[in-house]
Parts: structure tokens; C-alpha cells; sequence
């Protein structure tokens, strides 16, 4: 069966105007390879309710899962809630439960919550909350869409809860040669490698080490023992061309 | 006169396993905005050919450019050549200015061009050269597409070359003004200073320095005097909220 995939649907202008480098995409890459969700698309859109209904709808028709980052703040910028609720046709109001979550959090700092603040526990009808002990703001899961905070930290802790309720696959070993000859050497050979064993990707990734040119070859797979078959014909290769 | 748009198209496998850290993309984001051309998409897609073609096709019809990075190296998992080809519908073949450029460069190590690395040569029909100081492999521009090479250091001597042939825009102005107090406390005058001047972005980006939950407020905009007053604004909520 094959393995499960997902999208990533990054929301922020803050990304694409330069100001902030991109994290959680990486993260998420990361650890989805990990639990055998294939990673098939990374799309970073701006803070535009018509764009991101769009996009949202574009990949939760295509994917397993979708995941987004960014904009469910208290302020006029964090427009994803209403983006999702759009997108599935469904209302959004303040609900109960998080606005409890929220109140805890700020109670905790000796503070009440703000109508500002109270945007935060507006969920579209039907969500589940994810919750996280950085933030009292929670995410939220609908249909096959994940909602998460663009912060870093509270991205990784969102994600650390939601992660373990998806139904995973079986995660893809990977395995690294490092040749020290530049990948036109050896391009010929790796096709061949690549022809013969379609159940594998060979991927080849040129690099520079001081005046060293060389190519690091992956080669990536659910089968441990086509991996080792590979790795071993990449490492007679590598002997051969020394 | 609205501003030039623009998309960047990342093709990787090595990025959505999570192997790894896309650079790309960010270098593009500060170079537009540079030159006031606005970044309005960022999407990562694997090596898969028919992927390449659709989203190809997709954003060429919706941006004033995009940018590729990836996949134009000489073994078999470069295929983005092919793919842009396909997505203009024309054919693609060695050609002697590029084979010449290849043949230098490769000459310059002492070396004769190989078959494979002659794959390096294959241009669209009716493509443009970017040639650059660093690889003897050329990219090319086809219609309003810019192919560039995945390796960073390669992309930012492609962009330099390309950069300056394309109609630049306004260049939109950024501002930031920090605050030291949380988001919520600060929303509703931003809201207002939003609604109030349209032809501005204004951006709120909460953060933690230690124990301090903080706030950057980012203004964007092209007129200079329109920025100069969202801060002046700001300036004084920041006093007033000390």
C-alpha cells in the first residue's frame, strides 16, 4: 500500500517579502519522513483570504494530509481560521473548550483574557482542537487539514500532538554515499542503478569541499534490503572509480 | 501601475525528505523586494515529471516571472529541463552555444566534456542563456520562466546575471518598530491603522527574548511618506503602552 502523503500550505508575508527564513516546513519534512507520510508539496502563499482558500482546497483534494503554518494570531493579519471555515463551508465562532484552554494560559500569567485575545478560541465548526503546553492558543484539525501556529516553537509542540493520531506508513530508509568525483562521472552508473531498481530514488547531489568536487549520492526506500543492495553497488562503484 | 509578480518553483525530492534546508527560495524573496518585484508564491514540488509540467503551467500563467531552482545537473534525476519543454510544448536538443560555454569551463579543469555532462547543454527551443561565472552549465529563460540551478551558491551567480534584464517595479519600503509587550495588547490600534491606511501592509509578529513577549510590527509599503507616518503612529502607541 502506498504510503500516506501530505502538503504543507505556509501562510505569511513575512516569508515571502524576505523578512523571516522558513522553518517549519523543514521541520515537518523532517519528521514526517520519519513516520512514513510522504511529503509531496511545500507552498508558501500570502496573507490573502482568496489565495488561501484556494490553495487550501487545491491540496486537501490531492493529499492525505495538509498541514498550515502561520496566522491564527489576535491580530487583523491572522486570517487562516476564516480561510479554512471558508474553504469547508462551515461557520466559525468563539467555542467553549478553547476558550478555556486560553483562559488557563492567561490566568497562569496573572492576566485576563481580552476580546482581542478571545479571537484566538474561534474554531470553525466541526474542528478538533490541537492543544500544546507553549500556548494557550490551540490549533485545530478539520477534515484532513491540520491548523498550526507559524511561531517555531509552538509549530514543533503542535505538531508533537497531532502527529501520533494520523495513521502513518512505512518510513522510508535513507541511505548516504559520498563519492569524491563530480556527479558526471559517475551519472552513468547511477542511471543504470536507478533503472534496475525503480523501487528505490537515487538521488545526486553535487557539493564542493575546498578544491574537492563531489557528489553525494541518496538513495531512499520502504525496503531494507533493496537499500543495502543499493548502498553495496554504490560503494564497489565507488571503489572502482576511486 | 501595480508592482511585477513572481513565483519561485523549488524541485527537490532532497527538500521534501527533509534532507535538506531550502536557501533558495529566501535569497529570491530579498533580491525582489529589492527591486519591487512582489514574491507572491513559494512552492516546493518532487522530481516528478508530470508534477513539474502542471505546476510549471500553473504559475507561468498567473505571475509576471517565475524563477525554477533545481534539477538542471547531468544526471537522472535532473529533469527539469524536459519537464519546461514539455510545459511550452516545443523540443529540446544540445546546442552549440551552451555546448561551447560547458566546453570552456570543463577545459578550464582540464578536462573533455563527457556525454553525460552534455546533457547540461540541452536547451529548450527558443530559450535564453543565463550563463554565469561559476558553472560552465548554463540556465536559460523560456517565456517568462528563469531555470536556475539547485546548488545555492550557482543560483545567486544565475539570479545576478538575470536580475538585471527583467522591468523592475517599485521597491516597497519595510519598517519595523519593536514593542515589548504582547500582540494582543497591541491589536486593536493596529487594526485600526490597517483599516485606516489600505495602501500599506502592516505585519504583526510576535516573539520571546527570554522573559519578554514581545511584538515587531512591520509596515511595507511603496510611498516613502505613507510609511514615514505608520511609524511615527506606531512610535507613539509604543509610548503610550510602555
Amino acid at each position: 500500500m502506498p504510503n500516506p502523503t501530505a502538503a504543507i500550505l505556509v501562510i505569511g508575508d513575512e516569508v515571502l517579502s524576505g523578512r523571516t527564513r522558513e522553518a517549519n516546513a523543514y521541520h515537518l519534512a523532517g519528521e514526517l519522513t520519519r513516520v512514513g507520510i510522504d511529503l509531496r508539496e511545500i507552498r508558501v502563499v500570502p496573507d490573502d483570504h482568496r489565495v488561501i482558500v484556494d490553495a487550501l482546497n487545491a491540496l486537501r483534494a490531492t493529499h492525505t494530509h495538509v498541514f498550515t503554518s502561520g496566522g491564527i494570531g489576535p491580530t487583523h493579519d491572522d486570517i487562516t481560521a476564516n480561510a479554512v471555515a471558508a474553504a469547508f463551508g462551515v461557520g466559525i465562532d468563539v467555542r467553549d473548550d478553547a476558550r478555556e484552554h486560553l483562559q488557563q494560559a492567561i490566568a497562569a500569567r496573572g492576566q485576563t483574557v481580552t476580546a482581542e485575545q478571545l479571537r484566538m478560541a474561534r474554531i470553525p465548526d466541526g474542528a478538533a482542537l490541537i492543544v500544546n503546553e507553549l500556548s494557550g492558543a490551540p490549533g485545530f484539525s478539520i477534515g484532513n487539514v491540520h491548523v498550526m501556529a507559524g511561531v517555531p516553537s509552538i509549530f514543533v509542540a503542535m505538531l508533537a500532538a497531532v502527529l501520533p493520531t494520523l495513521e502513518a506508513g512505512t518510513p522510508r530508509l535513507s541511505r548516504e554515499v559520498r563519492f569524491e568525483v563530480g556527479e558526471s562521472r559517475i551519472a552513468a552508473p547511477l542511471r543504470e542503478l536507478a533503472d534496475q531498481m525503480p523501487r528505490l530514488s537515487v538521488g545526486s547531489y553535487p557539493f564542493r569541499d575546498g578544491d574537492v568536487r563531489g557528489t553525494n549520492v541518496v538513495v531512499r526506500g520502504t525496503e531494507a534490503a533493496l537499500v543495502d543492495e543499493a548502498v553495496a553497488r554504490l560503494e564497489a562503484l565507488r571503489a572502482a572509480v576511486g
